[in-house]
């Protein structure tokens, strides 16, 4: 690792060759970039390959030809990529000599890769962890392939809709220098044009010690494509540039001139975005018209302009912004939600497509699930007695699903279901695994069967055998309780724990309840019945009266504020009230039903709901919420978290750092809610932990919505081209189900209640049955950990790195101060965590794995003044043992052998 | 030059690397091409540039960009380019080091040229004259920029709209080797694809001695475009071959098999056109594509395919062809008129823009005069007293204007408009040089002032001045006889000669009848009237009963056959009777009216038609004949030219070559005249002698009906997107006006007066003007020729070539056997030719000068015996007396010096 070290550090002044600016004159950074969705209106194979370009016309295989094709034409030129899942694809159909050729225009800084996760995730509706992973994915193949020269310095959110502040501490701990992005609120946008706060100092922590989670972000200044007129991709129509004096239409002049006119920044930099959607599949039209703008443009610095354009890249730019020692804006909130106009709210998305929002959560936990059990069961869960397994085929599923337009849902349909069958595909070849390592963690090559329909209550092996056997795999770091239904034929069973303890159950619906701690708590489900309602929004088909706008994948638009309430006098039903659960069933109308359940020992409410197929032969759109009224005195205030981990706090009407003109009472309250959202006075909060991503907002004091299915008519001229309307299996539309879980505390002991709850929502345990009687031998218990980790700590990564070396990623899980027991640093020996497993050495690393710890030097800014107090950090007491302060995550490469 | 032969027969060898076919499977030659129009619905440099791409994406710029890239990744790669307009562009703007590429790679024949002339030329109205002029002017910068390597061995009209007999006469004069284009009548090509007669050998003469006229002739089996589903260009969808089993959608076997099945022809060799419009920007695609197509079918080989499919050029192609050693079916008609479907003739674009038609027939008429007095002005003629004036800027807008949507009509009004700015812009080039050349020969530096709008009656210097002379250049190899009408503000004038002698003429309006020959004549103007009437046809908006094909640009398509007659009794007015002219104009209409003249000592009667605006208020598009009745027993059959020289026999609703079914009773008959048509009998010949390029039909006996001018309201749906309505300058509709001389003689001597006519129509008499008297030392009489030709010898062209060296064609203008007196063998010496010039040496070259005649070895082909008498040819005398037989051109270098 010595070694390796050396050749980052040699490297490290080879690669960043900067073109050279003028410091006199303004120096116009000519960005050149495509920008390549993983996944929208085609697949992504369809993008790759450019197949189907009826439908859009993009081939990424053939912008990766041509961009590097043209990159050897010229040393000044250069060239920006983002997203590895494309360029993985492209890099291994290539041959040696192109390898090379790549490698060194890598080298030279003439390539540069940007952001470099997989994928460009969406910032709304993805959880942190499956955000982290997918990063990790695409830095590490960077930094396999090229080294340093590979490293992205620069994180590149060009499209997404909306920017979630944790993705910026995200990037922050990754190392990056700075980060970029194109969409924001037309309000703010225009505000910060007018006050010159495009470029800021975000602070994207309120519990990490700045700069820690502090990055330097800016709003790039035509979106992410080319001044109106300088576009010259094969896919735009703006006149190229004609410098043959014997043919007609010479426009050198006039072109030269527009250039100067076209308004910039007052600083002497300015980035200019030169690409767009899937652009550069014919890089020469852009090359040859940009060279010819450079050489025109600067002709002119001889009669005395002052304008330098020149090829550049967002690192290059971003080191000049950095020499010129200005001091930035601080930025603390974040940038939900994103309006482009008036009436037109990127807050649909939040909700839409829930069931694949539903299933990219699953496919998190068990990618989690079978990262782990890779690890704990060696080389041979790879290669063992079920056959060839691995890991990396639901990595990239679950990289691809990040995707702005994936698990957002804002891609057409029939790339929806190549999302889900892509993750289906990679638990299948999970599944291989951790049969294997089940196997040798159990001692018995009996076969494992999945039950991947438990929740319509199908599972074949449970439903015909009198006997057998089922295998819980938890793959949280610590012991939980969670409650098991499985449909099954026989009236009495006996249910017994692995030392042939009987389990507490119950036949008719059959629940297995496993190590239950118990608490006090006096609520029970009736009572709560009156406080939920499920209603609709009628979804706006547009107006000639303010604006066309209609509800859409991306845009919520409700055509009133006031939603419909479905069947007020529910039909309810109690099904069970036993020790284990009592259950209340509610048919609100054929299409919305809930179970309300509290279970034994448990703190929570469950709500399961189950909406659709959703009705729209009235030809109404529906949104469908479910409303929580109560007595808490929230005001205008609601909480919700940002991509699962830190929450803000929201207020009705209302941005923190610019006076709102609020033109849509409800979308344009809207925010994402990833794992939880409350409400909260002085005694009271209200927490809902949910199962997926969803919209949610608080309309009245005391009042929590929560958006759960969507159904519409009409596209929203976003580019998608459809109606959200997703087709059921057995009926014209899909049904949703799904969970939420309430709880009612005090304000200050929510924490230690919904941090865990949902922690456990996220990682969820994987069953497995055999058939049977497990043979005498089988190994029956099993811990990969030596013990539970402190209750704040939680185990977010744990995954084989390389033969002998192992990705281990520790996470305080609770916020500075939100909570009196666990918002304390807390230490964590290294050594002593795995039961199976000899820890030999540790190296820390960044967050994304690609760089050591101590090698992160990222560039320094000055911030304006803040009034807040700024957390600080508890120091490791000695090597092994690592402390964890508030909020922190700890990456480390371990190097260990198997006992 | 004997050095430069001996370069010549060495790269003869060099060059012609065809790649290995295997004798015993199919041979699928894949021809990778890209189809590029020198205007259309852009104008040339818009095309060239990619401008406007909003119209049509198009940017030939990037093509050669981009193949030239392309074809250096593999050597197997081959490319073919046609049109030298645009490769020209592109040449002059590479740098030294792609020059050189591209050298090598034509010299390995990876990169090869076809057709090679400056455009792809019409084939229905364009002028024979023209024609050589654009094909010697592409293959000679061809030849002076590869050699020998550059010589398209293939003439290639894949998109004209029917095909001429005369064109393919002289490809085979110019050395070619074959002829491949893609439209004919679709009744036609059902009937050779049944009958395996899709190639043939063409005998394209009546005159010449076969082989001279003789061109192998194939038909492409699927137009220009490639095989369906096999379109890999970026403006194509079809879909990709996907080879990477990882990821989703792999299709090579579907791909293959699709090959395999796309049913070829039986013989084992098959030509492929890989490409289409304006393909190939980014050829990557196709190559990338392709490489795989050939890896995968070829790869089917070791399981027992007989499929072999390679990368080819049509030349390779024609060579496999020709060593099968096989007798090819005879032709000896032509391909008119072209029909896609029963109710889509292409006969409507022989008139469209008949304006243009006019002004580019002028236009070659001033070109030939600006060569002409290039020759005899010698180099001070291009930099002289009236500065710097060139015949190349005329040349190269003359061979655009050859173009099949140029001269043809079918272009976008835009471009029709650039194209005449081309030709204005050539001509100003020409003046200065005309100017200059006059200065030279006169003696004296008075300037000359063109006027332009003498058709209108509009002449600044001859409407004010009081005493003036009058230059005229005549570019005939002969005296002619020419009446002058100049607008005049006098009442008396005295005309007078070079020599001072009173010349015929006068005031009211001014006639100048120069050297008049006597002939008698018994026809009077007045008589004539009742022969003549001025129709038009209804144009269809399309029907939903037959077809919805509307008349448009290209298709005429009446909505009966019955034409509506202008006005019975037209109001008529005799003008001016007198010894000059006899002359009655009759008013049909306020839109149509007609002047009839017949000159004192003229055996030609002139109709003057002025057309236009035509009304379209009453919504019917209109397309305007003028018809002659006549009481000669045609029955049938009529006479039409090709490319104004040999005239072909015309049957109604009859084709020589298959049995018709006619579905369009008035435009499936009418056929494109360039020059003529005529009706005959036994006793009398009916010809009419054209200005410029019409549509012609005979639908009753005795009648002849021809096309004037056409106003239609809606598209054909055949790309061109606008209803042909040519705006006016001063109205909202175009005033067309013309020219037609009728004859009427008895049929063995009609060539002998249309023959001379047609070509003294061609050639016009250039006039320009002196305010006051000339100068004491003026020369004002010149002749650049020794003394008149012989009567069946045609100057055809007489260009400067290079420093010392002249370009000479010489014509017999007379069909065998058409002209008791003329048709006969005539000899010409060389050396006796000019006034001026000292001929020193003369090397007979191929009709496209771009090859010695004794270096033509064109592939020999075994047709099918013929009945038909074949001529002979009569021999040179000696080295500088040449014989010319009916209808031959003999092309020459001559080696000058100025006397």
């Amino acid at each position: 690792m010595a070694g390796l070290y050396l050749s980052f550090l040699f490297q490290l002044f080879f690669c960043l060759s900067c073109p050279a600016t003028n410091p006199s004159m303004l120096n116009v950074h000519l960005v050149p970039h495509t920008h390549d969705d993983v996944g929208w209106l085609k697949t992504v194979d369809q993008y790759y390959y450019g197949d189907r370009n009826n439908i859009q016309h993009a081939g990424v295989q053939y912008i990766l030809d041509s961009v590097i094709d043209q990159l050897q034409k010229d040393p000044a030129r250069r060239f920006i990529y983002v997203e590895t899942a494309f360029f993985y694809r492209w890099w291994k159909q290539q041959n040696q000599s192109t390898q090379r050729i790549v490698t060194q225009l890598v080298n030279e800084g003439r390539l540069e890769f940007i952001n470099g996760g997989w994928c460009m995730s969406d910032e709304a509706t993805t959880h942190y962890s499956a955000v982290i992973d997918q990063m990790t994915l695409g830095l590490r193949f960077l930094n396999d392939t090229f080294g340093e020269c590979g490293r992205p310095r620069v994180a590149w959110h060009i499209d997404p809709f909306g920017h979630a502040r944790e993705h910026a501490s995200i990037f922050a701990q990754m190392g990056y220098d700075g980060f970029f992005f194109g969409r924001l609120d037309y309000q703010d946008k225009a505000r910060r044009m007018k006050t010159k706060e495009m470029e800021m100092l975000w602070r994207a922590s309120e519990s990490l010690t700045p700069p820690l989670a502090d990055l330097f972000t800016g709003v790039l200044p035509n979106g992410y494509n080319p001044p109106e007129g300088f576009c010259w991709d094969q896919s735009c129509d703006d006149a190229p540039i004609r410098d043959d004096p014997d043919l007609e239409d010479y426009n050198v002049d006039e072109i030269v001139q527009k250039f100067l006119n076209a308004g910039f920044y007052k600083a002497n930099h300015i980035i200019m975005t030169m690409g767009s959607d899937f652009q550069y599949e014919n890089a020469n039209l852009w090359y040859k018209n940009m060279d010819k703008l450079i050489k025109y443009v600067n002709a002119l610095q001889a009669k005395g302009s002052k304008v330098n354009v020149l090829y550049s890249t967002p690192s290059c730019y971003l080191q000049e912004l950095n020499l010129a020692n200005l001091t930035w804006p601080l930025k603390t909130d974040d940038f939900f939600p994103y309006a482009d106009d008036a009436h037109d709210f990127w807050t649909g998305y939040f909700t839409s497509r829930p069931a694949l929002k539903l299933y990219e959560r699953l496919s998190n936990s068990r990618l989690q699930t079978c990262n782990q059990l890779e690890v704990l069961g060696g080389p041979k869960s790879k290669s063992g007695p079920f056959g060839e397994g691995d890991s990396d085929t639901m990595s990239k599923a679950m990289g691809v699903a990040q995707h702005h337009d994936a698990v957002s849902g804002t891609e057409k349909q029939h790339v929806a279901y190549d999302y889900a069958r892509r993750l289906a595909t990679g638990w299948a070849h999970c599944e291989v695994l951790v049969r294997n390592s089940l196997a040798i963690l159990s001692g018995s090559e009996a076969p494992h069967v999945f039950c991947e329909n438990l929740n319509i209550s199908v599972c074949p092996l449970t439903e015909s055998s009198h006997k057998f056997s089922m295998n819980v795999y938890n793959p949280l770091g610590r012991t939980v309780s969670w409650p098991v239904r499985l449909p099954v034929n026989g009236s009495v069973y006996s249910v017994t724990d692995a030392n042939g303890r009987a389990v507490d159950s119950q036949v008719g619906n059959v629940f297995i309840s496993l190590k239950c701690t118990c608490y006090i708590y006096d609520m029970k489900s009736s009572c709560l019945l009156p406080l939920l309602s499920v209603r609709w929004y009628n979804a706006s088909a547009g107006n000639n009266k303010e604006s066309p706008q209609t509800s859409g994948a991306y845009i919520f638009r409700p055509n009133s504020s006031d939603p419909f309430v479905i069947n007020k006098t529910a039909e309810t039903q109690i099904v069970t009230v036993s020790s284990t659960v009592q259950e209340v069933t509610q048919w609100f109308s054929p299409w919305v039903s809930q179970v309300v359940r509290l279970y034994e020992g448990h703190r929570e409410l469950e709500l399961e709901w189950t909406v659709g197929p959703v009705p729209v032969a009235d030809g109404l759109g529906k949104e469908v919420i479910t409303r929580l009224d109560t007595d808490i005195k929230s005001s205008d205030y609601f909480y919700t978290d940002s991509n699962g981990r830190e929450v803000l706090e929201r207020r009705k009407d209302y941005r923190p750092t610019w006076e709102l003109k609020q033109t849509e009472p409800v979308a344009g309250n809207y925010y994402p809610i990833n794992s939880r959202a409350y409400i909260k006075d002085d005694k009271h909060q209200l927490t809902v932990v949910t199962d997926r991503s969803q919209g949610a907002s608080s309309l009245y004091n005391g009042s929590l919505e929560i958006m759960l299915h969507r159904r519409l008519l009409y596209d929203d001229y976003r580019g998608v081209g459809e109606p959200l309307s997703e087709p059921g299996d057995f009926s014209d539309g899909l049904v949703a189900r799904g969970r939420l879980l309430l709880t009612f505390t005090p304000p200050d002991t929510a924490a230690d209640v919904h941090r865990p709850l949902a922690q456990g929502m996220v990682l969820q345990p994987l069953l497995s049955f055999q058939d049977g009687t497990p043979s005498a031998n089988t190994k029956l218990e099993f811990s990969g950990l030596q013990t539970d980790l402190p209750p704040a700590v939680h185990l977010l990564t744990l995954s084989q790195w390389d033969e002998d070396t192992v990705l281990i990623r520790l996470e305080h899980q609770y916020q500075a101060k939100e909570s009196k027991t666990h918002s304390q640093p807390v230490t964590v020996n290294l050594q002593k965590l795995f039961s199976t497993l000899d820890v030999l050495g540790a190296s820390e690393m960044s967050l994304g794995a690609n760089q050591w710890k101590e090698d992160m030097d990222r560039l320094q800014w000055n911030a304006e003044k803040t009034s807040k107090p700024l957390p600080l950090s508890a120091k490791d007491p000695s090597p092994w043992e690592v402390t964890l302060n508030p909020m922190e995550i700890r990456t480390f490469l371990l190097r260990v052998r198997q006992l």
